[in-house]
């Protein structure tokens, strides 16, 4: 199956989550995307979650559908091979994605000497080039004293890199964008992006910074509560937890109607001078709602609960643990078109998703494993660098590149 | 200043987070990006935060600048007036973003009755189509459960919109693809995709789902320790907190060295008869790592601390409230180049930032403020559909469009 971006060639050098996220993301979208790393394997080689016998988990979910190439970037020989990939002619080539330090001969006059009009995409951690990832990014600009239990002065950090995620789809962003540029004015560039720099974007995006500014207010842990309306996290009387959303009028209306409380609310509002049926009158009245619909959850069962929602078109959801998400939510499962069931080399049959767009244009891409570290070294050497097997077989034996072996699959 | 995407144009009809972050983030790369909203505004129009009279600075975050159109969709004339934005013709026209209930007139098949090759990206909820907002999506797949203090049954949710900002980082990534796919092939197309699937694809990708799947783990929460290596939270003499990470080699390296523990280390190593050189051991001593590092932090303040870590080019960071970092942090000052002082209406002066991409073509955009509702919606209805002044007064007067009024700057 081709993809929107078929015959795209992307070479990416990248560790860990934002751009290996990236080039994956352009994998599934059909591109040819050949990350190269050295021999022993980039620094997330063995990044955990990892299989019992050390197989990393994180790798092998960020970089499928690529190709794989190791390289030992220490000789000469392995810096002309991965400059002659970045290089390589052709007007759907001379694209570059990376978050490795490209002092020398990596950097962008190094390579834009060698093809004037690279696209190259660089992500730091700091607008200065310091490091910086997710753990330090997200303290630093205020969210964990944010999150968690009201009243509680300990921090909670998140435990999705959430600002790799997002600085990931930004690298694509950037991507596409230059690629647009340079089909209309024949230019390349060198587009770079922080990775503290797109949270500090974001804090000030969603109002935070101007709620500083404008109303000095430092905003307080507030718990599972939905910031500014209402939305609350109940536990029912079977013991399973349910979150509910009154966020927009209708929302709300439908949230009122379906718990039969419309007397009691109208009462609430009164009481307190509020017009519940402003969101943010809901926000300044969330303890007293949360304690007029509870006893609603305490006396019911998920069995009862869930359809009622469904049926009334509510904003809800159970809370599960990531072992029942897997377990029970088909929407982690080939029930949902976006996934199948693929081996991964190393690990087995997994349930594995490919890209969550679907594109009416094209059949939609199933997913593909990750590679093997070096799976196609032989490979890209050949059809993408042109050279011989001769050639090649004299880079293995001076291990300038190797070839990774893949696995034989349990039978 | 022309952007990378000058030329563009693209019409969004949404609400909330995720659509309007990605017209915004393809207005900062330079698209004319028009936003259309019911003349009272759309669902979003009062989210929270809001300034003491109640001016969202939400949807100023979210909304820079974007020109803003005020139609009333519930009138024939008003749909005629969106459908002929959307389906105006020009190669570098014809896009449309939407996470709206887009039944009837304003779906796909409708739209595209009128522009044969349009490319419209449709985020919904669900993949059924079904209601679903951050604080559902998260609950769902596990997050909260494995978020917060070691050993609390109680989830907690994130505070930051995550699935939203790297959905509306995906609508970005199907817009440009779609529109390249239009360029060679001359045909448009739906693409779709779902919040809900966006989050689902990243458990996988980060391979949580393997881990449930390949290892029977269902992750505990864990504070705030970085998951499968070390990275930890101390507090100093001073009070303050930092982050400090050993993720890689190198980091942990340092950090040791640093800290003048090597010894030390070498002998936990040893006792535990665990290989602190790999990150995966390092996370099962992490305990025993940190009740052997604590005592240096809490001996040494800040300001001692601080300038060690970055003369060592160490990867850590302090925690800070959102008005600490607000109040303290260079990166959302002017003193970064991303940032600049502009007055947004209603609100005021505030540092705001423009896109964290800067592309070395061209010169930096600088941030432009939110419209004020309906700011737009004369210069658009004349520059776009070409309506003349007797026609434009005529649909003031009838209500189908308004014209937003944009508050006098205090002196």
């Amino acid at each position: 199956m081709a993809g929107v971006l078929a015959g795209m060639r992307v070479i990416e050098g990248s560790a860990f989550v934002a751009v290996p996220l990236a080039g994956m993301t352009l994998a599934q979208m059909g591109a040819d995307v050949i990350r190269f790393d050295r021999p022993q394997g980039g620094l997330d080689a063995h990044r955990w979650p990892v299989t019992r016998d050390g197989t990393s988990l994180f790798w092998a979910g960020l970089n499928k559908g690529k190709r794989s190439l190791a390289v030992d970037m220490t000789q000469p020989a392995g810096q002309e091979i991965i400059t002659d990939l970045i290089c390589a002619p052709g007007p759907d080539a001379g694209m570059f994605l990376t978050n490795l330090r490209v002092r020398g001969w990596m950097d962008y006059p190094a390579l834009q000497a060698r093809r004037e009009d690279l696209i190259m995409v660089s992500l730091t951690g700091t607008r200065r080039g310091e490091p910086a990832v997710d753990y330090t990014v997200n303290p630093s600009l205020g969210f964990p004293m944010a999150t968690g239990a009201e009243g509680s002065t300990e921090p909670v950090a998140h435990v999705l890199p959430a600002w790799d995620c997002i600085a990931g789809g930004m690298v694509v962003n950037a991507l596409l964008a230059a690629e647009r540029h340079r089909l209309r004015t024949g230019r390349g560039q060198l587009a770079e992006l922080a990775l503290k720099d797109v949270a500090s974007a974001m804090l000030a995006n969603l109002g935070i910074v101007g709620e500083v500014l404008a109303n000095g207010v430092d905003r307080p842990k507030a718990g599972n509560s939905l910031y500014g309306a209402y939305g609350q996290d109940f536990v029912l009387a079977c013991g399973r937890r349910v979150m509910v959303i009154g966020l927009t009028d209708r929302q709300w209306r439908g949230l009122v109607k379906l718990l039969g409380l419309d007397q009691q609310v109208a009462h609430l509002g009164q009481r307190m001078a509020l017009d519940l049926s402003k969101e943010g009158d809901r926000w300044l009245a969330r303890k007293e709602i949360t304690a007029l619909f509870a006893p609603w959850f305490a006396a019911r069962r998920l069995d009862e609960v869930g359809p009622l929602f469904d049926a009334a078109g509510l904003t809800w959801s159970i809370f599960r643990s990531f072992a029942e998400a897997v377990h029970q939510d088909p929407d982690l499962s080939p029930d949902n078109p976006m996934v199948s069931m693929i081996h991964q080399p190393g690990v087995g049959m997994l349930p594995v998703p490919g890209s969550p767009i679907s594109f009416s244009d094209l059949e939609r891409m199933g997913p593909a494993p990750a590679p093997v570290l070096g799976e196609h070294t032989e490979e890209i050497l050949g059809d993408v660098l042109g050279l011989g097997s001769g050639q090649i077989g004299k880079l293995m034996d001076t291990g300038v590149v190797s070839q990774g072996i893949v696995p034989k699959r349990a039978a």
